[in-house]
């Protein structure tokens, strides 16, 4: 089994932004009563959407299931307040839970949390709770307010390892995006960085609480990545259909098609490429397995 | 020849740091009149500030030249006001300028720009005109405004992909330290993007104009930058003594001893090392050849 630990519902019915805008229109009458409103979308939209994306697209490229959450530039927790999050979330996330009831063996939610500037983080939740005990979703995304989204992944490594967070709470787990931002590359850095700083290795950092996806979109990046990070610490992800849209004209391929590049390692055996693929998805979602078998 | 780009002075003697202590105090004080004050270094203390950190270091490590800096993390241009920071550059390129003239053959000065927050870019130019021409420095720092080094350095890049900033400028020449930040770990994502953004191809748009040097500090981030970046846009550079000052256990050697790591590269012949050694570095720096010959 293949298991893509990244994806978003990028190709969402228009009905999706149509409430959006209203909801951000509104904001500019502050007086107005704050409905959460509806957000009209049948089912035939729903399988409309996906059938030529991520559907296709998993056939073509020899993938599972994918790990699926609202469209990440869309959250915008900036935007208004804690309430247009808490709205805009819940319609987000109910939309995943209606993706992967029509196809459950295709899709694992993961929510987005109604953050909001200045709302301390424990008012997240009960949406989070609602998401896992009622939909059925295995995790969250967590906005951790970066600009861009590669400096927000490389800013929250930096403060793990400047932080004692895993033991606070030895048990959370986080996977880093894009294959970890510039971690990686500056993987000497960062060992260098723990050792002045009297900091654990970064192995024993990071090995039960931080992991990596392969959203790395060139065969040299993957390959940085399998050489520096522990293998038990990197996830198969792809983010498709995402950020990069893309055929590469060196390769003739999706720059997002990101099995491509773990297919072509020669470093790794099988059962490596498993725990990649499948086993330590399995390891940091144990959810997972009441969603896939 | 062997050029270091990238060095700052950060061993230098504790007066510097008197001086800021001191003007950061009188911030307290708005009302007090604004002088710029004296900074009291005598020349051996200068000399025992380097004689046994950074010129010992380029002895042991087969360095011969670095272009050298006043410390990065000390700019600080958040602190005070414009002429907090006028002051304060002045003083820290003046003590670069005497490094440079103790041991001409040894350092070559790039000088800090006396920027702060809503204060017109321009108005650094009498200062960076003032180093180039009076102290014989050969470019500047720049600060982009980013909070943690790595992001600065990728958040550069990113704003170089999306603008036509080389159009205006097209002789403008930035190099973008630790390696380029999270781009050439990420170069398949950013060739994707520049495709879908309509940009031009990666390897054209950097050219003449951007630059990434060396201080990646460990052999397999070393491999993929000259692995997927043309390597006449590779400059080496150590930044030492910088952020990371301890031996790598893995290798016994320092982290950012990054002659080690290009030296060990066995894809490489002698003219590419030539070029990221001294070639590329006389092509950015056309004033180093007045400094160095």
């Amino acid at each position: 089994m293949i298991i893509d630990c990244h994806g978003h519902y990028t190709t969402a019915p228009k009905a999706l932004q149509v409430y959006r805008d209203a909801q951000i229109a509104a904001l500019k009458h502050p007086q107005a009563p704050r409905a959460k409103g509806l957000v009209a979308i049948t089912d035939d939209e729903i399988r409309e959407s996906l059938e030529n994306a991520q559907l296709k697209l998993q056939r073509e490229r020899g993938t599972d299931v994918t790990v699926f959450s609202p469209r990440a530039s869309a959250m915008a927790h900036h935007v208004g307040d804690e309430t247009t999050s808490l709205h805009w979330s819940q319609h987000c996330n109910d939309l995943i839970a209606r993706v992967c009831a029509l196809y459950p063996k295709n899709f694992v939610g993961v929510c987005q949390l109604p953050q909001s500037p200045g709302v301390p983080p424990e008012r997240s939740i009960p949406e989070l709770e609602r998401c896992v005990t009622e939909l059925g979703f295995i995790g969250c995304n967590l906005n951790p307010d970066g600009a861009h989204y590669i400096n927000a992944d490389t800013t929250a490594f930096m403060q793990f390892l400047t932080a004692d967070l895993f033991k606070d709470f030895p048990k959370l787990r986080f996977i880093i995006p894009h294959g970890g931002g510039a971690v990686p590359y500056h993987w000497g850095r960062y060992r260098g960085l723990a050792q002045d700083l009297k900091r654990p290795a970064l192995g024993d950092l990071i090995r039960n609480n931080v992991f990596f996806d392969t959203c790395v979109y060139h065969l040299p990046g993957i390959e940085l990545l399998v050489n520096v990070v522990p293998l038990d610490n990197i996830l198969f992800g792809s983010e498709m259909v995402g950020a990069v849209r893309g055929i590469d004209p060196e390769t003739g391929a999706y720059y997002d098609d990101t099995k491509r590049y773990i297919d072509a390692l020669t470093t790794l055996g099988d059962a490596d490429k498993r725990k990649i693929f499948e086993g330590n998805a399995r390891k940091v979602y144990p959810r997972i397995a009441k969603a896939i078998g």
